[in-house]
């Protein structure tokens, strides 16, 4: 049995030991399968029925990591992932974490650990200044950010801010009692759906707005008819979900004119810019971002395209008293006299958990350590490799591009039909040296190519592409 | 500037460094303040108002935390830290957490990282066995267990399944179009309340029951007389959620009459032990489970009392089909080969985001590191430390205890008003030695020592107890 309690001298050492494995996984992930080729159960069936009755060292923990955890994994980090959206990392993140993790401290409120609610309220502003965001959501303003896990979370408190808004605040007590309407592109990302839902709107509460064929972007229009024939039938529109950069094809919905709807018709504008936010680093790409000035709220993932860790998701709104009346609820055993002086930010007020572990510690690593220029490096070579590979796409007459790529994902497609290429992405996964993943664009299966991991540079994006042609040949002329 | 990302040698040699800041930090806690006595802003005002342009050493960072950050914190971990519930993390915690931010993987589907899921499940599984939990929660019944982040959202889960489930499925496409209720004693955590009205129904679908006046645990007459009430007014009772240890002063809820309640009428119930639940680990100890196999679901905090940083909750649910129906959606941008099977565990589908870091893997290490053996001794630990400073508050005839001590939280006052036993908190804490909070008994103004840091010895709790001792009778005898 292990002495009561790790001791600081233990954790040094074993603190090195762990540090090294990842320093070693990291410098040989290139040569490992991006993909784990084994099948349902394979994990499980290889880790004991029990845990142990005694303990044991790290050491037997990072050996069983080798023999059966890793072979298991699928490797967001790998130069080969080209998967979904990339959930980047970096060193400084990983070391903020850490730092995190070691702190240990819980800042639920301001009084439970200030400098975790402080350290978070000025990275917010930071990240406000780097992408240009409108003064409104600083923290001098009447608004400001908070870290959330993910931008589910972000447009869940988005939705409740507005039902408590499009309810007078009557919805704080009696809740859902009128047909509340919520309304995304049908591009919108499935979390919308999820959010409307748990708030209580069912799935009929979320209404999908057709896009144009070309750009894949919500159509006003569209939008506006929707809320006139709902507000004829007596529902009551209480929330637009615009996105900048959709999942499917970073389509970027035309925010002046969506904002000046919701304007016009007192409704909350939230703006869904999970992956493409980090681009609005580098000012050539903050014409994405036009219109923003509308929004109630807007949220990106720095977890996505800026090099930090999931999970976190940067969530600012315009005016904080509507999420914290919505969302507050002030228990005795919670009461404190920096919450009652009116002087600080309880950040519990602004998610839905009451607990928070100190997130910001990371991006203030990847901030600091990357500084401004280096981000905008990282965010400019990922929309530079994305243009290669279109490049080649585009100069291969068997193939063609799906949809425009303003960003680092390219969405391409053999000219044949939905089955051809789905076995062409099989095909290429199946190599395990890249993992693309899929969508379909107006009803066509089309393969998604994002670019993310700090570690991808030209000859990962040319080797994707030699194994795709390499794959449509033999498809192609069986 | 840097070189653009930091290579896995620059990782090393700073991880090394960070690491050793940690240990130097734990080593030197004990001579912290627990609580810092700077005003609202002093961390913000110390911080530059925007982030550098060119990047920074590691080393940059660390001299700033240590400069700027650590003086404002509140030093959850130190060994005078008897407020709130504790959120306790080790050594083995911090490494599992660590590895899992070095991989760096987003365990959303199965498909996204089979290792994630598959550690995951049998974690769970042992968690189960560890506090012999019934068997419809493991994963080889109908039912399983997932990690949320934290009992509020476990609250919040489970309150969507009972809607599912009252609503005979209509929940998921229209909504909230009746009055559910739910039921929760008059000391439940205010994360049911708040999992209530993001659920859509309102504070006033939150019914408060009345507690016995000794135990502070729910009455289950007057329960039974509140869904008799609410069915007759044409309401429509959802979710029970019963409390193991409460957080006022750990009472317990007596499930084995909550639970035929339930049965009766057909009510989801969610048991919430997020403290409690670790005393479980100790058969001496699961007497305070006794009627678990009525629940529907069930919650406990690794990261509250088993050595297991933030978040960590572990929730389980009897149907796990019932919890994923109410939960799913599914875009094309996820569909895939595994998920289709039927053969895999999605776990996206079991909580409010999409994304999911690796947390299993600071179970896991906790879980190996400790042993069984080991993390019994923890608990025990703090009972006994719990009993030694309660014995000392029945020994002096100027305190009294105000509840029951099952677990490690004692909840005692001077007999004086409460604006004298508030002033005595107030004094004890000034002195930065240890951190205690509060609570309200009947009204009654109450002083809560909760035990749980891996750090805390007899020489704390008793140099707690000098220093209350101290200021009463200064309190006393001005």
């Amino acid at each position: 049995m292990n002495a009561p309690h790790m001791d600081p001298d233990e954790f040094r050492r074993a603190g090195h030991a762990v540090v090294d494995w990842i320093a070693d996984y990291w410098a040989t992930l290139e040569q490992r399968p991006v993909v784990s080729a084994d099948p349902p159960g394979t994990v499980a069936a290889a880790l004991p029925a029990a845990p142990p009755t005694v303990g044991e060292p790290v050491e037997a923990v990072l050996a069983d990591l080798d023999a059966v955890v890793v072979p298991g994994l699928t490797h967001w980090q790998h130069p080969g992932f080209f998967g979904y959206f990339p959930a980047n990392t970096s060193g400084p993140s990983v070391l903020g974490d850490l730092v995190s993790s070691g702190l240990g401290v819980q800042g639920m409120l301001w009084a439970t650990s200030p400098a975790c609610t402080e350290l978070e309220t000025v990275l917010l502003d930071w990240l406000a200044q780097l992408l240009d965001l409108p003064q409104r959501f600083r923290s001098s303003s009447r608004g400001g950010g908070v870290i959330q896990d993910s931008a589910s979370s972000a447009t869940l408190v988005a939705t409740l801010a507005a039902l408590h808004r499009a309810s007078g605040g009557r919805w704080r007590e009696v809740g859902v009692d009128r047909r509340y309407r919520a309304y995304t592109s049908a591009h919108g990302h499935s979390s919308i759906e999820k959010a409307v839902r748990i708030a209580g709107l069912g799935t009929d509460g979320v209404r999908p707005i057709e896009v144009d064929p070309v750009t894949q972007a919500l159509r006003p229009a569209a939008l506006r008819a929707a809320i006139e024939a709902d507000r004829a039938a007596g529902d009551v529109p209480a929330i637009v979900v615009a996105t900048i950069g959709t999942t499917s094809t970073t389509a970027i919905d035309p925010l002046p004119e969506i904002g000046a709807i919701c304007a016009e018709y007192g409704i909350w504008l939230h703006v869904d810019a999970a992956y493409a936010g980090s681009a609005a680093v580098c000012p050539e790409l903050r014409w994405s971002h036009a219109g923003l000035e509308y929004a109630d709220s807007y949220c990106f993932d720095p977890h996505k395209w800026l090099l930090t860790g999931f999970d976190c998701d940067a969530f600012w709104v315009a005016d904080r008293s509507e999420l914290i009346e919505a969302l507050t609820v002030m228990p005795e055993f919670l009461r404190n006299a920096a919450t009652e002086s009116g002087a600080v930010i309880d950040y519990r007020d602004w998610q839905v958990p009451l607990g928070r572990r100190f997130r910001a510690l990371k991006l203030w690593f990847v901030l600091r350590w990357y500084g401004v220029q280096g981000l905008r490096a990282h965010i400019r070579s990922g929309v530079a490799l994305a243009a290669r590979f279109a490049d080649r796409v585009r100069s291969d007459d068997r193939f063609e591009l799906a949809a425009a790529h303003p960003f680092a994902l390219v969405c391409f497609r053999l000219r044949a039909d939905n089955d051809t290429n789905a076995e062409l992405l099989a095909r290429v996964n199946r190599t395990g040296r890249v993992h693309l993943t899929h969508t379909r664009v107006a009803g066509r299966y089309t393969l998604r190519l994002a670019v993310g991991s700090p570690q991808t540079a030209e000859r990962h994006v040319d080797e994707a592409w030699t194994l795709l042609t390499d794959a449509a040949k033999d498809l192609l002329n069986p």
